[in-house]
Formats: structure tokens, sequence, C-alpha cells
């Protein structure tokens, strides 16, 4: 951030009377300009046992696999931001959304919160993001190309809960566990943050 | 939003290529502005069946009584946002956090993740947000001075789940139940959404 997008004057970065952090302030109407996180939302889309995944045909990553996930809007609830991912990633419409995984990843200002659902039928189709769609099985999951490490730790604790009958059914799920997914410079990459609820 | 905070030039409502609502976009370096929902992080902190609230020295509500919480920061977890928060408002240290309750308020671009979490000890001061500091049990709750719906619903369903048991302990409590705080104007006044997990 360089201008002011109320003025259109130059910014500094300072911190604020009564406020503990470096902040971008105008130089000329001294607004403040906070940042914060963004949240990303997503699904685990079943189907009959088998989970739908797209192959990405957008950077980052481009032709890697992933779940369905993107940022949320403003005016949007977080079920129905996954829904719209969903659809527009997969042209797939999913129901019985129920929370399942919330992901921080501090050290690029993300969260994930990734939902459990329910294909209502087994259509989907490429979209402008997606150049292939597929439903897998725990068997055969590509685990060599996911795109994300935390869409990894997703499948793996959804099969997971889903070996050892911890998963609940549709209606029970909850969002039971949430982890801290750490930068890699720090030496632990993606660790459990020793937090877990379940 | 007025000017490009990339280069001062003016920006301009509009669609861009492969999108499907308006955005910002720059005149001049054609460069596209997100705009995000924002989270909220907060705690119930406990001391031996009470709960702490804070009275707001600050507007909007200055002078209501609400629970610890503000916007996460970059580079934070949403654990220790929940902690700072509670720290910087009532002078108190929590741990023991467990994610309980998240509100989407999507009229306001807001989501609200709330923590259960206890005082180490009983400390507290009165802060630069905050007038006046106590613990109170259920009866004695000021219902009709605290400053925020997304609050009182918090802890109406905090004393809800104790008093039916199906308040978890803290090792064990789930973020279970999301809801949605509707627009006023839409003539749903915070009503519950009909998701609930548990």
């Amino acid at each position: 951030m360089k201008y002011c997008s109320d003025c259109g004057n130059t910014v500094e970065l300072g911190i604020p009377e009564d406020d503990n952090r470096p902040r971008y302030i105008c130089n000329t109407c001294n607004i403040i300009h906070y940042q914060n996180p963004k949240l990303v939302v997503g699904c685990i889309p079943e189907w009959e046992n088998k989970i739908l995944l797209c192959r990405r045909d957008i950077e980052p990553k481009k032709g890697k696999w992933t779940l369905p996930a993107g940022y949320l809007e403003n005016g949007e609830t977080v079920e129905n931001g996954a829904i719209r991912e969903t659809l527009e990633e997969t042209g797939a419409t999913v129901t019985s959304l129920c929370p399942y995984l919330l992901f921080d990843i501090a050290h690029i200002n993300q969260l994930y919160l990734m939902f459990h659902s329910r294909l209502i039928k087994p259509d989907f189709h490429v979209t402008p993001e997606s150049s292939e769609l597929a439903l897998f099985d725990e068997t055969e999951i590509p685990w060599d190309e996911i795109a994300f490490k935390v869409i990894e730790k997703t499948l793996k604790q959804y099969f997971k809960d889903r070996r050892t009958g911890s998963r609940r059914t549709h209606e029970s799920v909850r969002l039971g566990i949430y982890e801290t997914v750490r930068q890699p410079s720090a030496g632990r990459l993606h660790q459990r943050s020793g937090r877990q609820a379940r």
C-alpha cells in the first residue's frame, strides 16, 4: 500500500495513538488503513463414499488436484460461500453442509474453513478454474499431486475420521479441530498446533 | 474506495473478466482491489462459574457491557488473537481456549469466532477500552445492557448449554453451532439460521 484509497495521497507506516502495531496512515487525511486476514471457505463434496476433487486450471499450482475453496465474499455467509465456490469450480451443487475443520495459516494471513457436504447428484463438469473433475475413494486420491498442504490435511483428517468411526453423521459433525499451519521457514512445516478439541 | 492504493490514481467499480461481481479496478494500473469480510475473535472468560464482562469505554455502544473481542490481526492465529483481545480489554490472561461459536454477520461483512476460556487467576483491571470489569453469574448478567446482539447470543447459548448439560468440558467442547445474524431490514432480526450442528 502506497496511497490512501480515500484521498489518493501518500500513506506511511506508523503506530497510531492507542494502538501497538504499525498501520498504513494517510499523510494528508490521517485515515488509518487496517489490513486483516482473509477467510477461505470450501467443501469436501461427498458422493457415495467418494470425494470430488478438481484439477486446477489456474495458477498457483495449475495441474494439481484440490478441493473446491475460495475467498469468502462481502455480504455472504460462510455456508453460502462454500456452496458458491463448489459450484464455480466444479459445476456441482452441494447440500447438507456442516463445518468440519478450521485452519490458521497465519504466515499468509489466511484462514480456511472447510465443510462436509454432499453432492445432490453426481453431476459436475470442467469450469474456467478446473480442467478435470473426478470422484475418488481413499485408495485413489492422488496424494502426490494435491495442490496445497491445507487440502492434503483436510483429506487425511476426513479419511482418518471415517476409518476410526469418529466421523459423525452429517447432522452431528462439528467443527472439532483446528490447526495452525506454520510457516515453513519456522522449521515446523504444517505441524499440528497441539490444539485439538476432540 | 476512490483511489488505487498501489498507484494513487482513480478507481472505478466494474466486473473484471472471469468474475461475476463488481470490484474496484484502477483506471490506470488495472489492479483489482478485492474487499472481504473480517473476522472478530473473542473469549468467554470463566472463573468459578462466573463470566468476566467489560463495560465499553469506547464507541460504539460506550457504557454497555460486552465480552472481550476484536479484529484478528495479520500474522496472528485465531487463538492468539482471542487471548490478545482479552488481555487488551480486561487486563486478564486466559488459557484453555476452545472454539465454541461462529457467527456470520454478513450484512456488515463480519464473522465472530468466540472461544471458551478460563482466567488463569481473577486478576483484571480497567483498560483504555473498558471502564469497568466484573465477574457475573447467570442471574447477574445485565441482559438489558449488553452491547451487541452477537454477544447476547453467545452468553445465552453458553448458559443454556451449561444448564442443559450439553456444554462439554473445556477439553472436548467443539465449535458446534454457527448462526447467521441477519440484517434487521430483512425483517428477521438475528434469527437463528436453522443450521445447528449439535
